[in-house]
């Protein structure tokens, strides 16, 4: 298999970003986390939601999400990511899949809950003003397999992958 | 400590290497997980089991364990490596050794199995014309320590590590 | 959100640096992870205990911590980092973030322990003749949250975080 190249520089620039951007969601700075969003960004991160698009969307979706499901829960969760493939395309986008893991941490307990494994598709942009930013995230939950087309808006052919 | 030193565009390279390997791994193509190990690559990925030698017996020995273990499974597995560390050796090979986990999902169960943890040892040679490529790996699992000397081919001290 | 640059080559020497510290922790090689930290460095790894200070004193502080949890217990441990977050300073030192899991295997046991996750502040010198060195780590543990102003001395606000 031929090595599939990618400037080095960038793929520590997605590391960092990867990691700047997560510590903010994981921190409860919804604010910030959409920021790393272009403006028309689409966020889908769980299987059976609709997609969040904008900044002020995507945000309003966090809190949205966080609410019902972590309203009395003092859970600290830790996004874990890992496996990152960077891919450059010659329109600019650049793409990146990578594996994720959430790690889910209460007082007192030492035993985290580590579930679900997933896997993200970023489409990201370089920025002349503010450098990296996602024009979309798509994350696949591995135990919720969907149906070929339902992301890309073409019609399901009912084969699961 | 005098730091180990290693050309940071190698270590990325390496990074970027790996995920696209274990992405062709995980995702059932063992042919293209062959075809990143050079022609005479060597493969040790369980104790108690042969080394599979050259890209068509690494290949063959894949389908093979994958029948034996996995026939009526239907599990996602991902294979998630840490800790790598980069050793660039004067005769042009370079050592990697690394930290792996296995994460195993099936539908519908949303926690994964993570096990077992392990430590792998890569020689890579940087071909002129494929980039980067696999001459051997070899991985240690943590619950089963072999005795020294098992890989070597020098007779072993009795001495567990 | 403006992306937070690092230089990439810097971003990868540091991946390396904690893959070499942590390979020889985990293989119980307690000077050479003291001497990853400057002479005078300083180590917080766990809630309760105090910081030990100089490489000699963060050698013997491993030892003891080491007899006292794993003295009859052949475990294997191994510390994952990730999410690395990594920011230069004006005055020279480099502060990293990242995120920690520790996993524990014991012979025979295929199922590693994997706990607790922790969130690690890394304070970095890159000296001219050592390269990297850390002058100080504090490990923060999700399950155990510190008190406001316990590390930074001042008094603390009885607000957790």
């Amino acid at each position: 298999m031929r090595e599939v190249t990618v400037p080095p520089d960038l793929y520590a620039r997605i590391q960092q970003f990867h990691a700047t951007q997560m510590h903010a969601l994981d921190g409860g700075e919804f604010d910030a986390y959409a920021a790393t969003f272009t403006e028309d960004g689409e966020f889908r991160h769980t299987p059976g939601r609709a997609p969040a698009r904008t900044r002020a969307g995507i945000a309003e979706e966090l809190r949205a999400f966080h609410r019902e499901r972590f309203a009395d829960d003092p859970v600290q969760r830790r996004h874990w990511f890992n496996m990152l493939r960077v891919e450059p395309r010659s329109d600019g986008e650049i793409h990146a899949t990578f594996y994720v893991l959430v790690v889910a941490t209460r007082p007192g307990v030492r035993q985290p809950e580590i579930a679900p494994s997933c896997v993200v598709h970023d489409v990201l942009v370089d920025d002349p003003e503010d450098g990296l930013l996602l024009r979309s995230r798509w994350v696949e939950h591995d135990w919720q397999p969907e149906p070929v087309g339902a992301v890309s808006g073409t019609a399901g052919s009912g084969v699961s992958r």
